[in-house]
């Protein structure tokens, strides 16, 4: 495509220069792309132009943004989600000739995406829904990117995103997804992760300071021993800096003066919408975004709080540094749990939507720039990368027999919490669910019967094909 | 209305004639009323002309239907919900005139009836979306029934519904519930917790059969005293029956044979997803439509359990009359606590969708009829009508003093269960958001603290007014 008109180009658009969009920028423009930026607040492209980046040029026009860039025409936008796309978008195909590529890096729902990948295709263009994770630090020095829609144009894209994506061993996290909307579908399904590793880190948190009444410097240690070990991974190294942060001149942890109303991008409840459509069971996200909801009903508990006082003595009697070993643990088959309910939903929307994922690839390319990666994704990427067809990741021998040495101190911990009055919702999640996971005969019969019972709904036999029906009124019943 | 063009027509249309349109045209006809009916399949049609009744009428042509009834005319549809509905609103209004009624008795997702409502009035249509409850036989003998939408239409059918209703104390189970897709709204939520109240019920079988190791017989006694105090309803007593019921000629109860696969329609999805769109936890809903998707994940629980043989011994070593108390005490907070996410839910979209519903005429009309009714609506009845801006059924006084009661028993059910191996997700969802509910202080000021660190997605002060952001990098803490 070097031909004489694209000499002195641009390589790359970004339309949104927020921080993001911003950062970005300035990470291709490292790898030694000339770049373009547009945004509609001409303040913001002044920023952009004040960093006097020789390889970034701002712009307010659109068609001048367009006009200076090579063909085909690569534009990414970093725009909030929902209709500001939409609008964006109808504004490219004023500017854009077909066979250019638009990439939406934003957090689009993935049922958008697919949407605007038919009518896309449908006028000819090229269109790529690509999840971005990393942050803002992320996006600077290299994000974990999660594109997905149109092949050909990712061939096109790929030698600059495999640039700017951080590296895990010599290798970018980038990969193509699948197809339509399977980009936008993986990264919402990180972001389910993500909320659940959070809320039961908040949990382990809870029970260190009320349960082993630890101080946070304490607590700071084990989160600091935790990121040494099999629970390495960036949301527990952030988590041990929080516990160390205090404000210049404080003698308390910043931590400490924060409100505890939770708020959310709404990426974590999709998450779990998606999946309820889809009838598969992620109940530790569920659980992650419902306690986020009600943490933010603040009023309401309250005044709960002094309905109910505490009944019970939150303290635990127990040696913490022994203890804090068996939350570890207890933390890990969590952790492990909430991965696991991630990758079956994939392994779910992959069987109902086509996306052809490769769920290897998408463990391998988390290794590294996103929010979750982890010590514990190379496990994933392993069992995956050696049984292609696993249908959840607890079935794979090795991740089994690491799970079942946490068993007895998950049991413990789960059971403290409770008796003492502590909530750890999302850990009495991942038991519970992993006790019915191994359930083989689940005391769900008498759903059915009562579903027949009342409706007429009809039920099957273990023993027999086909659907039945019974009159089960008292008339009938011999005692 | 009783122009000389109205004598010998008939007072209500049905058009669906299933076993539940019919049992319903039935107990309208019962009351005196004239009623015809309207199926697109012939054979529907003469099953319900052989019933010989002398004021049912069936049509297998609609305009003859239509034709055979009173001005303003009534017509309800009991048809399968979504696009079969749009389908015969579109038939109707080709034979119908301005101010006639169409009822959509189904369970149309409250989202459709808000549309069909709005574009129903536009063009001079009375419509009213009513959810039914009490299944065949409620529609039969008096169902619970929640009419929203048009208050001037439901002042016409009114003296209909308040007699084929159920009676409880002499009163009917029907009221209007409120505007617009108001009716709808409420018989989703009415079925969510009934999702709930079932997968609590299945969890104590699972408890006393693999826990307490008991014989049916015995469970059967124990749901049979449960129906006598204050678990009495139709649930429970609908389980007793199950519990007691073989198919003639064998020995083992019907239950046994029955496949623990569980099905739904997808209202308890429904609430679920709604309750997240409105940022309002419902997790025992939530966590009880999962466990029927897991169940029905029958080929992978059957794998796992090979994978995870028993760990732990399941069975207790308890006094099984005395442990039984304890569940029963267990299961009443945690009804309690599913009834009241429910009414939380009910009290949250009130305010969102200004659909004016009063809580306590919900609680009274649900006392009957309906598959979630129980003594228990007696006390909601009451804290709603003592209390009408209750917030939360749990900060009612005297359900308080009676929660109360039942704590320790819950927690030494959820902890058991937990030790044991025995998964009770719906009793341990119920306890955890209990004690975060109640909870001044959550763990979530570290979510806030996470979110902000690697997203900036600011955080808010305890003591001050605004919203902060930090720059929490390594650089600057100081240890």
């Amino acid at each position: 495509m070097m031909t004489q008109e694209n000499i002195n180009k641009n390589s790359f658009g970004m339309i949104g220069l927020g921080t993001m969009g911003s950062n970005l920028l300035q990470n291709i423009a490292d790898h030694g792309y000339s770049c373009a930026g547009y945004d509609n607040n001409t303040q913001t492209v002044e920023n952009l132009n004040n960093l006097n980046n020789k390889n970034i040029h701002g712009f307010s026009d659109l068609k001048e943004f367009t006009d200076s860039l090579k063909s085909p025409k690569i534009v990414m936008m970093l725009v909030p989600a929902g209709e500001i796309v939409d609008s964006v978008i109808d504004d490219l195909l004023g500017v854009l000739d077909k066979g250019d590529i638009i990439i939406d890096g934003g957090n689009s729902h993935f049922t958008d995406t697919e949407r605007r990948f038919i009518e896309l295709e449908g006028k000819g263009f090229h269109f790529v829904g690509m999840g971005v994770s990393g942050g803002e630090e992320g996006a600077r020095r290299g994000p974990s990117m999660m594109p997905g829609g149109d092949q050909e144009a990712y061939e096109i894209i790929k030698p600059i995103l495999e640039k700017i994506a951080a590296q895990v061993d010599g290798e970018p996290t980038v990969a193509f997804m699948g197809e339509r909307s399977a980009g936008h579908f993986v990264k919402m399904v990180h972001n389910g992760i993500e909320y659940a590793i959070m809320q039961l880190l908040s949990e382990s948190y809870e029970i260190m300071k009320k349960g082993l009444q630890m101080e946070n410097d304490e607590i700071h240690k084990v989160y600091k021993k935790w990121n040494e070990g099999q629970l390495k991974s960036y949301l527990v190294e952030i988590t041990t800096d929080i516990f160390a942060y205090k404000n210049e001149g404080e003698e308390h942890l910043l931590l400490e003066s924060i409100r505890d109303q939770a708020k959310a991008k709404g990426t974590g409840k999709w998450t779990s919408q998606a999946a309820m459509d889809l009838h598969l069971p992620t109940p530790i996200i569920d659980i992650s975004v419902s306690m986020r909801d009600l943490s933010s009903l603040k009023d309401l508990r309250v005044e709960a709080s002094k309905k109910y006082p505490d009944s019970v003595n939150m303290v635990y009697e127990k040696n913490n540094e022994e203890y804090c070993d068996e939350l570890e643990e207890a933390f890990y088959f969590a952790m492990v749990s909430a991965y696991a309910q991630g990758m079956h939903l994939l392994y779910q929307a992959n069987e109902e939507f086509d996306y052809d994922l490769n769920l290897d690839l998408i463990a391998k390319i988390w290794r590294g720039g996103c929010i979750i990666r982890s010590e514990f994704l190379e496990d994933i990427y392993a069992a995956y990368n050696s049984e292609p067809k696993l249908k959840h990741l607890l079935l794979n021998a090795e991740v089994a027999k690491n799970v079942t040495k946490t068993i007895p101190s998950m049991r413990t911990v789960v059971s403290d919490a409770t008796l003492h009055g502590i909530s750890t919702p999302a850990f009495s999640a991942a038991l519970s669910y992993f006790d019915n996971f191994r359930n083989e005969h689940m005391p769900t019969n008498l759903i059915q019967a009562q579903r027949d019972y009342f409706g007429s709904h009809t039920y099957e036999l273990k023993a027999k094909e086909g659907v039945f029906h019974t009159k089960w009124v008292m008339e009938n019943i011999k005692e």
